[in-house]
């Protein structure tokens, strides 16, 4: 169910106005931490979730699904075949290799999916880094670098694979083979609660289905940020944070995106941001 | 742990009641996503919820609880094994076959579990649909049938297994061999949250150790319309919705039900509908 | 990563604020159930959460965290692998034997655990009774005994196993092989969500990496008291309070501990109670 059409989207707020028309389907084979919190934000989104992640169904799904992702938090042995059928069906999708590089069987799977061509890469610094073989790999899922130490490791991964490179941090990155998006906001509370990274992942697998992977990365990454400052808002802690989350994502509106600080140059333009 | 009695309750505020006084242990066999909501579900409506779903545990366990639910919505080859064993302990028991049809693992596993003959069957129209050998599946999760255009294939599925047939939608209908209920009201949010219907099957299973199946599944319908439209009233959007519907599933009285439109009809009887 | 110094904290305020510095790497193979309500507790807590749970990576993982976490809910096969794996690596660690006594494979697992000697022993009544042999089961999860009918069977397991056993009830009791405390408080409304036992026992794990097993059980209790306490006081039911609760524990700061009730005893000392 690939919506996209010869002209795609070219704003955040007509990629995901597309995708609330398009209510795209929506497969996740991630964590058993955020199951329940990653299908509640696609839900508020517009997308529609499901966690088909067993082997004999994941393949078969994901050739109706509109995006997939696959997120490595908990890889039981069933979750890594499924993620092998998952990502040749010919779909979008989205890799988030989660605690890559400290941890020996999600490592090697990671390596294993790259030469399916993941659409986009999404992880955070130390992730980045560890994929592009440069890093120490953190410490599990905490980043101990910060998302500029990761721009050369983003850019050599993106060239090196065809992916759109996202890296979340204060500032998110997202890099492609020529050009580099900066996405500036977002509370520090969706750091305190488990998660939050790993619907982002699933909010871009749900907007490869409408539009580029390098638009959906950037949409995606600036719902997040004004979602994020309006909950942080409103909440008195990391509880109601989350609960807040829900309702903001709910509640944007296309037109809502304009306001958030994204800048795009191409590689090697020294100093060129251009807004968009 | 059957606690039904030779006088079942006949009304769901006296169902409900007597689920409080049993509080029914409630076994569980459902899908990654919604294990935290469900439990929460049935511990705010009054029963004790225990995820008992590996081989070797699940049949001795179905043997002391009062009702059993058996959700196919991520069935990992452990789950079910585990379904294959509780499902013959002679306990009331629920199948919700989340997008049956659609996915072969668990189509398979649907048709082989009825041979156990469920006490009732919970699903949306496009999955009755399927399993009832008329439907093309849906798109996973999602029904894109409405609950009338599954009436019968309900009845058909109802009189060849001797379940109640449950076909959630805007008006969820209730089917059994003879009998039709319509059970009108609830808010659109359910829709937005995931495991707003797997929680609903897990009611039902509650449900089942104090009553008929076919007095469960309307009163588990009726709750779920009533604490769902006071949850919308109070709530900002989904994320606020769903915490909101647990905290009104638990200040629920019996006596609230009694404003619930119910409506059930012998089949057959054209235009004979009649208030309980 | 264990941060205990020669030197241990000695009041709960002292290993609160070292586990706030430490911000311990806590690793937990836990149920399918609690995994979200776990991860942010502990990162409300101020630890970082890891729910690290396959063979392969669990010993490997085990060997760089403060603290680990086996919680036998809903335990697969390849978590049993994994939790066999982390409980070698050294760490301190936390067994909450959820359900042990009423179901066969849990309750081999619990045995065979225990030759590895946890740090703690976290559970309600039924399940310490059944573990140290002398009890019923339970029904599943639910404690059907008061914790001091379990006392005697708490310092017979503590003898036996080195451990600290924690029983969770209405009070409190935290026992070693000559000491036993007694943490007053707490809400009801922490019984009527699912995961608050569960969630107690990642924070035992937590603070083991900072201070004596026999401390840390006693600081976690007593947050565990005063947080609920306070979610409830501005909670509607069970819904708003889990999430009022992380929110609490997040505000909570370590001289709010001091308000707790608190009694130690030397075991033998009759009626000598000490106010710590």
């Amino acid at each position: 169910m690939v919506v996209r059409t010869s002209s795609s989207p070219s704003t955040p707020a007509e990629s995901l106005e597309a995708l609330r028309r398009a209510a795209p389907l929506t497969q996740c084979i991630t964590n058993a931490v955020v199951t329940n919190f990653t299908a509640n934000a696609l839900l508020a989104l517009g997308a529609a979730p499901a966690m088909c992640d067993i082997p004999g169904e994941a393949g078969l799904f994901a050739g109706i699904a509109g995006g997939v992702l696959v997120n490595l938090g908990t890889p039981t042995a069933e979750q890594r075949d499924a993620a092998r059928e998952a990502v040749g069906a010919g779909t979008p999708w989205v890799l988030d290799p989660v605690a890559v590089g400290a941890l020996p069987v999600r490592t090697a799977l990671a390596r294993d999916l790259l030469a399916a061509r993941p659409s986009i890469i999404r992880g955070n610094a130390s992730e980045i880094l560890a994929l592009a073989g440069a890093g120490s790999g953190g410490r599990g899922v905490d980043a101990t670098d910060s998302p500029d130490d990761a721009l050369e490791a983003a850019r050599t991964l993106a060239r090196a694979t065809g992916a759109t490179v996202a890296v979340s941090g204060e500032v998110d990155l997202i890099v492609d083979a020529d050009r580099t998006a900066r996405v500036t906001g977002g509370s520090v509370l969706l750091t305190r609660v488990t998660g939050g990274g790993c619907a982002l992942g699933a909010a871009m697998a749900a907007l490869s289905a409408v539009t580029t992977p390098f638009d959906a990365a950037i949409t995606a990454s600036a719902v997040w940020a004004i979602a994020s400052e309006r909950a942080a808002s409103v909440s008195r802690g990391p509880g109601s944070f989350a609960v807040a989350f829900l309702d903001e994502l709910a509640a944007l509106e296309p037109t809502d995106l304009r306001s958030v600080d994204i800048r795009t140059e191409r590689t090697g333009a020294e100093g060129a941001g251009t807004a968009r």
